[in-house]
């Protein structure tokens, strides 16, 4: 992997400290976490199987409760680990252990439900590992569960703020992320031959990514490639998905990847024309990527969201495609594919701080003309302005030069 | 792909019949479907993006809202479709654009909520196509949709028991998945060589499988491929994964591979030798082996799930190895990785009938030899007795003879 451009050294505070002082300002003295994203975020650990559960107290080290089907092999040190008995088949309902063993621990600590935060909503929101499917939580487990953590909604939002400021070793994790996504780019590259179909484009970038587990500390890395040619390319902003489309001389060709790697997510998107863009492509790939200089440029701590937003929308909204740049121009990125918090929006009003990560993806999609174009880098806001994450050279071209520079 | 071995004519009642049978049952006059998996089964319909819903309704079509950015290329015949605002900039709130509508649709059709089911559960079950993460389903959302419908939960057991009996349609479907897993399996045996690494051998297999999208009316296919080799495999018992670790001469080889092609979902399991298997856990494939055929053998409609299991462990306890299979010989399968319903497991005094779909999955896993294997095939009960949807041919042999033979 390429070297990196600037190791910045995060002046966020610790993550137990954010967490800590998220839990005195909410009157809290313990949170329940249980989807993968906040056992990552609170412990640093991100559950292989998916039914893992954490309590992470104010006062004591996090304690986490493993399936016994769970792998041991990376656990991080300063976290207790307490087994419950899903896989076994001599228990029929390993929940209600579990529920039994986190009410005894609260007890224990004398931590009434008033003191105890959770998230509630329905869905989980970034993977586990083996993520064929979501393991189902049963209803009754989740009311028992409720019922030991009984705070109002607001500390759920501002739980969400924990998501904003990345510890230095955070941003290096999200950094392997991006350069393990940037591999499976050359892939992409690569590959934007005549004939081949936009599913096998993604079967080769996601290839590229999985094959890296079990370099440079890698234990988990998943690529979800979704590839779009010629016509396909103007719905990219709608949707993005691959189909049976072969690509032709002249397309354009969006890829947007959502890279894991160690539970960290990066979050890219590049286009690029196979052999010379057509005609009426050509300058939509060069405004899509213009706009996202510009607004790359100017990020900086004190900037606000909505700035950011406007310096990209405008240039695409002067040469009169402002309808045809449907979405935000970037979100939070890091714990999650989407971490939660305020979006690169127009009028968004929040500032830019040094440790966060955000995505810069304005796009242009053109149906008349047959093609769409977007670029997405995630960019790190640093003390003195901002880091691209992942590589952003070579974008401009927009053409497969940039497999030969980037490999 | 190979020809299909019988075309069973499933008498299972239709999909409709099933559900309103369901619904007059527990007096319900509709159902509200958010999961992916639901969508499947009663519409036909398998979300691209993850955030569409359905009211199914006793006595009209059912009504799917969709999110604005939800592609419309595979939306079924017979469904009606409403929009909403999900993607829309100018919308910041469309959850509640989408509760409005569901329940004006209620109102206006004069159903009142103790006459609405729903499935509560806190995570989804089956993922939507894109699946790099879970749309949340924001928790002020989650509560007004929940006043919509207010059944008991009985009326949730009862819907699970829906996903038992496939119609002819859904196991062509399901036959379909196999077969596009049985692809995948090809490399699998293709790559077992010395030196490769588990998640290369993953990599390719996966590749395999998202490659197949555009064919035979695939819009949708991917696989999830995990692979443990020598000492690894002897974990397989407890949890699939691939690790960075590479194959040598005489290593067991356990592959768990999930598939899903158009919203549909094979689970296999294959076991293989690198070259030819080391003496210490010759008898261990072996064994698994003959345990998975004695099972499958045995599958037919009126027999009972214990009976099956027991036929399975038997073998393997006669040969002292029964603390070594851990887990339960098979479960449903289809418009999940793991459908709802009873286990294939000891004292399950469920009987099979025609029209289900169950895995066959024993396994062997003793750390002492280092090594693992487990064979699972997914089969469907016939009326006659059953036929293996994937591919059984060969895997007696567990070697690479198995990948030339297949091809």
């Amino acid at each position: 992997m390429g070297p990196v451009t600037e190791n910045f050294a995060s002046k966020t505070p610790s993550r137990a400290q954010q967490v800590r002082s998220f839990l005195r300002q909410n009157h809290l003295l313990a949170w329940i976490a249980w989807r993968p994203d906040e056992l990552l975020m609170l412990c640093g650990y991100f559950p292989f199987w998916g039914a893992s559960l954490s309590i992470y107290f104010a006062d004591a080290e996090p304690l986490l409760f493993l399936p016994q089907i769970e792998p041991r092999d990376h656990i991080p040190t300063g976290v207790r680990v307490q087994e419950y008995p899903w896989g076994d088949l001599k228990c029929p309902d390993p929940y209600s252990a579990l529920v039994s063993a986190i009410g005894g621990e609260l007890l224990q600590a004398k931590i009434k439900p008033e003191h105890v935060g959770m998230n509630r909503s329905a869905a989980r929101s970034s993977l586990p590992i083996q993520a064929a499917e979501q393991i189902p939580m049963p209803e009754a487990f989740a009311q028992k569960l409720s019922a030991l953590a009984a705070p109002g909604k607001q500390c759920q939002n501002s739980f969400a703020d924990l998501y904003l400021r990345k510890t230095a070793e955070e941003i290096a994790a999200i950094r392997l992320a991006n350069q393990v996504a940037n591999i499976g780019l050359q892939a992409f590259f690569a590959n934007l031959q005549p004939g081949i179909s936009e599913a096998e484009v993604a079967a080769a970038v996601e290839s590229a990514i999985y094959r890296e587990l079990g370099r440079n500390g890698i234990f988990h890395s998943r690529g979800w490639a979704m590839v779009q040619s010629g016509p396909n390319s103007a719905a990219a902003g709608r949707f993005n998905r691959s189909a049976g489309r072969r690509l032709q001389n002249g397309d354009l060709v969006v890829i947007e990847l959502a890279t894991c790697v160690n539970g960290y997510w990066s979050d890219l998107t590049r286009t690029a024309a196979v052999g010379t863009p057509n005609p009426a492509v050509e300058p939509i790939l060069a405004l899509a990527t213009e706009a996202q200089q510009a607004a790359v440029e100017a990020i900086a701590p004190g900037v606000s969201a909505g700035h950011i937003d406007a310096l990209a929308r405008d240039k695409i909204s002067a040469q009169g495609f402002a309808s045809y740049f449907p979405h935000h121009t970037g979100h939070h990125v890091g714990f999650r594919y989407h971490d939660p918090g305020f979006l690169i929006f127009p009028g968004e009003t929040a500032l830019l701080e040094a440790g966060m990560i955000v995505t810069i993806e304005p796009g242009v999609y053109v149906p008349e003309r047959g093609g769409g174009a977007r670029i997405e880098d995630n960019v790190l806001v640093t003390e003195s302005g901002h880091e691209v994450l992942s590589n952003i050279d070579g974008n401009e071209a927009g053409s497969m030069d940039q497999a030969s520079r980037k490999s």
